[in-house]
């Protein structure tokens, strides 16, 4: 039923012992269990964007893994402490929306409240429940222990407004939602969206101070440094130049936040 | 008596090979070790700040585990690579002060100057002790191996000056010691320096230009963007902001070494 | 035969979530893999820095570990996916020259071409065959299955013009090739290249502005602040300055591709 691993997304960077911590309380709970950083540079409070990792990341683990994601702005709070069993995986942190994608989208996801203490550390830092709660939680659920018997199923769990692109008759309006290591430029248009066009005559996708006239496979089938869409490999429309770097090389108006619009003839 | 468990803590930051293979090391010595990266961005050299972390991190690890500390600004030179046993953890890096915070505060804490070389690689490069000296007996260590069979016992480990807060009748000077990934100043004040005043009539917090009236205990206490102090997760005084980061949003003034009064009245 | 090790090596920075998908489908294929990150900031794009990581950091590893590298600007397009054997080591990536200083040092090395879609993810991504391909591949291959089933052997991989320096009557004119955490100059003069001139009557070393008269053998060997040049632990003549930071400290000039002279009296 558990994989004994245990994935761990945070908002912590990488120059603090934060996550050390949390690995070192895991292994002292449960000495097999194997621990993957997924990032721990989700941007600080950014529960929209570890939202969006955790929900592409997960499901390339195996069955009965655990993923502990610690982005918790309102830590200390009046936040729940939460776990979630959703598609045979588990899932561990605050009440805040985190997990909320999965949820939605996986039938008889069940979401409890975690409030035994028996299975948290013995004593509560106000300011860091990612050490002292979540990670003794996951801890816990790696080593088979029933989620069940740590807290009170909830039916309430808090949501999270993940903007759609707005669909009109004869285009498509998405934004950019992560700027990727390589300077791709990732929106929220999904391929099901643009399948919901017939792209018998053509597209025109706009963004910032380009202009695209088709959807690629793959980065080199256009020139070197020359721009492109594609299909990202999550399934996300992408932008980016063969070879470049779209965020560097074309300019501010290239950031999260930016609005792409795909029009179809 | 050992858990199999090996962290690491280095200034070796994230873009060269070096890491990798002192692991490769460990891991053709003692297959099944475990290895936890602490953390490896303590800034180049800085032995203060590699002390406090490894102080700080060591104890959420089961006993018996190994903790490898390569900060060593003077390898290749005449200080001698060492082992410690302390507090049922062992430590393995140079003698120059990285384990001095963990060796004054555990009475029976003993220390070993490494010099049989059986535990070594053969051949030692004269700038990296990280990979030819501490991994290999670090990993030794691992499997068990007693650590007074790899060296002499010595009783005048290089020792560190930690500058503490200054406590005069009625106030107290400290500094910040660290800027943790999130802007939260965190300074050298304890939990422990605080309980020496009554806080009966209320306290005055100075750091650069900002002034608080009180101890907070958890950032959502005060209203998002605004300024805070609290104790953090390690005890120590922390000057935050509420969903903001004191180190961008208040500016330069706001550093490491940046004096900090509490006035008691 | 196979040690249960994989290394990842890739161009993919750290806040992206690609590194962990590729952890995910190895684990799920091998629960017993034992995954180890060697660097994941090689520039975008840049085989030839990839490919002298992996040449110097393999050999610190058990023999029969596999090294996963994606460094792969012309992921999608026809370069060939391969596995190599060389060395008592298993390399698996794309062919473009990643390989190629280790294939060419190393007698009897062969070359697969992956072509067996067994061994695949059921659908591949045109932009993500580190997740799709190599993972699985180097996945199988840790649970010790023969390379000769994933494929067909070829005797062409692609090779790699790897610059050396060049070596005239009395001189020999290398170049930086690396500058890493610390501001180190790492060169592409060995420490062979050096033995072959007889070292009598003195050198000079010019790189820049600066001007060296000898090759020392560890940083203290002279006072803080100064200059030197030593041998460094990959056997690479490396231009440093004692507790300083090279590149910081003197100035642009000294970057990768910088040339340095050397000249024996």
């Amino acid at each position: 039923m558990v994989s004994g691993i245990i994935t761990i997304t945070t908002d912590f960077g990488e120059r603090d012992p934060y996550v050390a911590m949390m690995k070192g309380v895991i292994l002292t709970i449960n000495p097999d269990a194997r621990i993957v950083d997924t990032i721990h540079q989700v941007p600080p409070g950014s529960i929209l964007e570890g939202a969006s990792i955790i929900k592409q990341t997960y499901q390339y683990f195996p069955s009965g893994t655990v993923h502990l994601a610690v982005i918790d702005p309102g830590v200390g709070g009046k936040r729940r402490p939460i776990a979630v069993l959703a598609d045979n995986h588990l899932f561990v942190g605050p009440d805040n929306g985190l997990f909320w994608p999965v949820i939605e989208t996986q039938e008889n996801s069940e979401v409890i409240h975690l409030c035994d203490k028996m299975y948290w550390m013995r004593e509560i830092s106000p300011t860091f429940h990612g050490r002292d709660i979540f990670a003794p939680v996951a801890s816990h659920l790696s080593k088979g222990i029933d989620p069940f018997l740590m807290g009170e199923k909830v039916d309430n769990p808090i949501t999270l407004a993940n903007p759609l692109p707005r669909e009109n008759s004869s285009d498509l309006v998405g934004k950019i939602i992560r700027v990727d290591h390589f300077g791709n430029l990732i929106t929220n248009i999904t391929r099901e969206h643009l399948n919901l066009f017939p792209e018998s005559k053509g597209l025109e996708i706009r963004v910032g101070t380009l202009t695209l006239k088709k959807i690629s496979t793959t980065y080199g089938d256009v020139s070197e440094g020359e721009p492109l869409a594609l299909i990202g490999s999550s399934n996300l429309l992408e932008i980016a130049i063969n070879r470049g770097n779209v965020a560097h090389d074309l300019g501010q108006e290239f950031k999260v936040g930016t609005k792409v619009t795909i029009e179809f003839h």
